[in-house]
């Protein structure tokens, strides 16, 4: 229980601030949490769940002596709320961030962000389906990478906020915010808009009813449903703003698509046999690093 | 405790067959269950674990005097076995199947059926990635739908058989084999063909290394990785054998992705936001259907 940083302020009380503020709590890693959100019933909602130690009805309220003011509304909305805070901000303070995309971000804060003023962008690698206030727990970011892309920033702020991420659960690393933009394109932004699309397909499908979907979603198409129930809003953005490395990683997609598309259509079966055999190496690599259990689909089971 | 079939034979010793045995046990559903594989090396671990009553070292022994008789093969191994066991068969015997493609199987296995014996297909809308006779558990069938497709078959002996899958835990309807191949196209097949496409695209990017990809598959890939280390024998036969409904699935996918794709381009955020909010309904159908959990990332985390 060492607290890190005196004041923090949380702009946007959704899943991953309202996770911050738990897990904060959890390690009394602040002094005092302050937070404030756009939408006056989301702010009541986070007050009657006892969300941060003080609810401000104005992000200038909340900013006010911040040691560390984290930015969590989606990314679209960051330049105009950095543009209203960069004034604001106390000599010192730490400015960070929770987006999915680093350079729209970076290119949208830095501006803003006054003489004085240490500006390290992060990306914490969790979330869930669920979105709003009342969404968040302690344990999100237990054992989940959150990546930092500092961009020229103090190395000993850096190294601070590196510990933070830490004591709230996560593992820490470094990049580039072009390449972390190229990498969760692949990891991440690009499927999540293929299993938006395949529900969207089957939602629309006319000899198939809706109830036929819904009933017999077995595995496969479940889980892009649970994708796919993600926060519109955020995902929007993230598109709009990743738009270079997406379109890259969907016509790389597109190709491999088509050739297994061909193959079925030649009844190429050593061609499908083989591919799926290689994927299959993948996923032993993601469960000996940690990242996932290989409890049958995720403890929807119990282990055999 | 009612035995339902004084005999059981399962042809085939993966996912579905050592499930079908333990959930069998646990009903007290069959007098004798005799198993059988092709492989040696499966049969011995199928008695090192005690699967069935007994492991048959050929499928002529396994069917012999069997009351129901379950071919529990890839799709692509239909033929053959259907051929070998056919004039085996005693009069009154039920064959069923578990294969995810139902017209295929139809036309592989009813020329080899005699007369006075009972086909009736059956698909349990079940599995997890794994496979094998050691990845079998009791609980597999539990609240999952079975589609039966009856072809025509006696209605006496097909209620017999529904009953027969209620008392393994499931959910249990009838229809058309061809509409079946249609509907699991859209929830299971092109979902797994879309999954393994998106882990084949990651395998293969040089900018991107793969440890990067292990370690930063945040939600979105890490379940399409689950999805496509699925058995590659099993899913090779599915495509060759519902050729028409994927690749019509497939059409109207890509043709779905290349509208996503151009708003992307276009920076058209009204199309992507309305997209993204559609198919939120259709998570929470499953979800009241009661085919999955709202669980945040199903049990990954604890529930907040």
């Amino acid at each position: 229980m060492t607290v890190m940083y005196n004041r923090v302020a949380l702009i946007g009380l959704g899943l991953i601030a309202s996770s911050l503020f738990w897990a904060m709590k959890r390690g009394g890693l602040a002094g005092e949490t302050v937070g404030y959100a756009r939408s006056a019933a989301t702010r009541d909602t986070a007050r009657n769940i006892g969300l941060c130690d003080r609810i401000c009805d104005s992000v200038a309220d909340a900013v006010a002596d911040a040691d560390l003011v984290i930015l969590c509304v989606p990314v679209g909305a960051m330049d105009a709320v950095a543009a209203e805070i960069g004034p604001l901000l106390k000599t010192g303070a730490v400015v960070s961030d929770v987006g999915s995309v680093k350079r729209a971000v970076i290119d949208a804060v830095s501006p803003h962000i006054p003489d004085g003023v240490h500006f390290i962008p992060a990306h914490p690698l969790a979330g869930t389906e669920q979105s709003g206030p009342e969404s968040g727990f302690a344990e999100l970011f237990d054992n989940r990478w959150c990546l930092l892309t500092p961009n020229g920033a103090d190395a000993a702020e850096v190294a601070k906020l590196r510990t933070y991420w830490e004591a709230l659960g996560s593992n820490v690393d470094e990049m580039d915010a072009d390449h972390h933009d190229l990498v969760l394109a692949v990891t991440s932004h690009t499927p999540h808009l293929i299993a938006y699309t395949m529900v969207g397909v089957a939602d629309d499908l006319s000899r198939v009813s809706e109830s036929e979907v819904v009933q017999f979603s077995a595995t496969g198409f479940r889980d892009f449903t649970r994708i796919a129930a993600s926060d519109p809003t955020m995902w929007r953005d993230v598109f709009l703003n990743n738009k270079d490395a997406t379109l890259e990683i969907l016509g790389r997609f597109t190709e491999e698509l088509f050739a297994l598309q061909r193959a079925i259509r030649q009844g190429d079966g050593d061609l499908l046999h083989d591919y799926f055999t290689r994927t299959r190496s993948i996923r032993r690599g993601i469960i000996e690093a940690g990242q996932d259990t290989d409890a049958p689909n995720f403890g929807r089971y119990p282990k055999p």
